[in-house]
């Protein structure tokens, strides 16, 4: 039976193709994020998926190599920074509960005396930017940001998509306001407009589905680099960032996407998703249609089709 | 590397008994919970472990063998028995998020239209035992999820605790207005106090650990009982309660217990936890102290000890 | 000048006929309570308008003869018995805020531990109640609330429409919930069914324009009942529960009629309207379509004309 | 029995002569507001009361010519100003319920799509000086709010205490976020830095009780200067100011100033309190503590026995 099984085995660059072309013909792919300017622009029609395997084999399809806005999927990475950092100080300024609210909500700071829910809604990630930021000019707590992800997807073309920060500054009132509150409980340690500029910078970071299925390695192997095999993070670490992923990587649709893909993961709302199956493989889509949500509605049908092929669940 | 990995392996009794002897002599136990007044007189002391390996050993201590009442962590069971009579349709009554608030609040449900967030807050757990008893009397869909119990557990003693379910019917507003507030908005079909009787009986169930860590082995087989080999429910579906259980299982604590223990469970306010560690073990820990989201303080402590040692984390 | 003021002084019987024959008229009516199944029943095109001025003169134009379900302003009575019977004990279980929120909302319950915000709103109401009931049968109670709108109006013919009783006993899930929403605080003293019964049962209080109007007259007088001069409440106390009609007498649209009408008054959701002019009337109408707060749409135009042309503000 | 009445009529000065000596002896004076640091150094045991009869006559005692910060009695003004500039349109930007919640609170805000209750909330409030602000710098804007209360008190040596506007610009992030908030829903036409300019600095002007009760007498004659007879306002508009401060003037405390006081008035964390008895005084009050609502503890029961002595309730 056990061989019945694997001759059943789907080949990945097969399954990754079919997704793929499947992907670009669904009509339904939901409505690219308008709040920020910059972000509209962009073509409603791309999609690319990327999986790298635990054996560094890589499956790609569809636009892997359009850079995209990572948005809010920059929040792994500043978490694992500023853990890495702070360790678990960290906490006192955000929580590791899921929110029950949509991704800019500001009710949850009043009940709760300004500290956020957890590091992956706006305000949690603003705290985590401050934490980071502390003791550092904006301009190098940044670098330092970008430099990490350069590192991680051994690609040192990473760079910042100027006109979408510029463009998130001058219209990120929602932000300004969640960061204003949170300063009001002191809560932020530095001046709202410095937190607020490398939060806007990060989430402008641009990439490929390919350098940021690359940079997820690290979640994949119990927080190792698979490339030099160092410790990015200790494996305990590891584990907790992608529960946290699970738990509350996609806003008030992380239950949702838990049910449908059993699989961590974090999206933006440029239409990015990074996905862990641990053991198994790093994931990166991007379809820039969202979901009510505010998730990428076609990247998370694909990777429920792509989870479900390859028998990834995390839950059995 | 392999083989000294392998020598390392804890020995699984070894691990428990340790846990069990650790827990007994800890002094921080949390508050027994007392607003339901039958659940008040129950030994603080009391803790139990039994752990029920994928191969069918069981490691067990402590009070492993002392009847407790299982309360939420019923609302598993009913789920999985909803799931069945109800399939998909059950989702149009209750959600599949994270409900960012305590386990029997109203607020959320005012926003919502009455649909509770998910089916392990009281008022989704109300609303998944209306499905189950729709068609059916009371006593009828009593029956039904007692013996699915002890079909489950393989014993057929399993049964009621007749004064805690007389004493939540008696004291049980809160969950009264749960169900009136969503019969108020069409959301349950049957009469409140038909549906709220079988709810404070199936949650008045009383096991032993022994008897929980048995009944939760299909969720740790992809839906199978290892003991016949038939399926209880698809596999798909079991994955599917275990997210549901990791998202969603310990309240406002279900973050804390991913982050900390890793692994999908379900708590009670009588202190017993059901712990999943998919295609390894089925968990069940009882100690009735609780921490002040509501769940058992000790038993999320030694679930997080065993799942350490054992690294049973299905992050990594 | 005064003479000339005096000389335009609008005759009362003239504008209140006015009135109804153009609110008879407009088609813009907002829509019948449909919640209580037997109030859906009633004429829409219905209007009634009674003044009972200062001086005992009475101008009364429209369906002022047809009884109709008080409902809320009920509310007004219970609060003046409840004073009478407990004093200011009675602000332990009720607030005097305005709520901010729906008429029959329980979030602002959960947030203020079971306390109501203010007598006017349903479980405020329910509160008092109780206090009324405590000490009696329900019956009793019931019994003296009905006697006390016939003693104040002056016609022992005022009585309780049962089928309306009946129909919101079976109906009333909000209020069922808010009841034993409160009851799990402890802010209510006895069983729920017996509260729930009386409250029930005097907001299915039937009256006309015409016993509304005279029923309201020792509000306008200082607390003394004109036909007596025997005082009702101590003058303080009357001037008091005009205060709360005005800041809370609407729901969530007692903002909004204080805004226009300028006079304190209490609405119910069968259309009518009980107001205070201090010192000058106490005025009646009635007319079912209500607008998205739950008040008479029409009742409240009504009253902010007739207050206009008769110049009687309290706000100047 | 008028002519006994009359004798007994208390004689003005008396009773506010005997008021602020009470006054000034009692302990529990609650606590100065903290929150902005220039503020908190005043002197908590300062007391002043003003009465403007509407003959012109003045009874003050106590600290009747030390100015203090007036903070949110200036949004009486800045509401007339803009009422008068923007007339009914003002309303699409503010609404005219109370808020069921404290000064500061962001939650109505995210339920009700930006748009505050009412403009004596701080939300409010600023969407009311965006609304004034319109069309002119800020340095213009904020002269012809100074000069309006110049015109109202005749009194041209009122001006802003920079200290006060100063130390809130710098620390005024919860205003800071509702601002950014209100601009995230479009709510606000110009920069937030501009409309807080003026907004800090309208709070930040300094008065006497001698110079804010002579400010408010327009609101005593339905919106006529009785210097000069000229109409400052509409007599509607006056009335409908009046019926605003009563429902909203003292935020979540407006139902017990209501029903204590029973007159309209308006607080500002300054601990001044401004209210009208229409057609009979203006009245300002001064004394630093505050209750837990932000209103001056002692400010409310010095109203409070002024109104009862002199029989000023508006509701009977």
């Amino acid at each position: 039976m056990k061989l019945a099984s694997k001759a059943a085995m789907p080949d990945l660059e097969t399954v990754v193709k079919d997704i793929a072309d499947e992907m670009r013909r669904r009509p339904d792919r939901g409505e690219v994020a308008s709040y920020i300017p910059e972000l509209a622009r962009v073509d409603p029609s791309a999609f690319g998926l990327v999986v790298v395997g635990a054996d560094g084999t890589v499956a790609a399809s569809g636009d892997c190599e359009t850079p995209f806005s990572i948005q809010s999927v920059s929040k792994v990475f500043t978490l694992t920074l500023a853990l890495g950092k702070a360790g678990d100080r960290l906490w006192r300024k955000v929580g590791r509960e899921p929110s029950g609210s949509p991704f800019n909500s500001i009710v949850q700071l009043e009940r709760e005396c300004g500290i956020p829910r957890n590091p992956f809604i706006n305000a949690g990630a603003i705290a985590v930017t401050d934490e980071i930021l502390s003791g550092h000019e904006p301009r190098e707590a940044l670098g330092e940001i970008l430099r990490f992800l350069q590192f991680l997807a051994e690609d040192s073309s990473i760079g910042i998509d100027e006109a979408v920060a510029a463009s998130e500054q001058r219209t990120g009132f929602r932000n300004f306001a969640l960061a204003n509150y949170m300063k009001s409980f002191g809560v932020l340690d530095n001046p709202v407009d410095f937190t607020l500029g490398v939060y806007f910078h990060h989430c402008a970071i641009a990439m490929t589905c390919q350098q940021l299925a690359m940079a997820g390695r690290f979640l994949v192997h119990l927080g190792r680099d698979p490339a030099t095999g160092h410790s990015v993070v200790q494996p305990e670490r590891a584990r907790r960032i992608n529960a946290l992923m699970l738990t509350c990587g996609h806003y008030d649709g992380s239950g949702e996407f838990a049910y449908r893909v059993g699989l961590p993961g974090k999206s933006g709302v440029g239409g990015g998703i990074l996905a862990i199956a641990p053991g198994k493989a790093s994931i990166a889509v991007w379809s820039p249609g969202l979901d009510t949500s505010g998730n990428s509605r076609l990247g998370r049908i694909a990777l429920e089709t792509l989870a479900r092929k390859m028998g990834w669940s995390i839950f059995g």
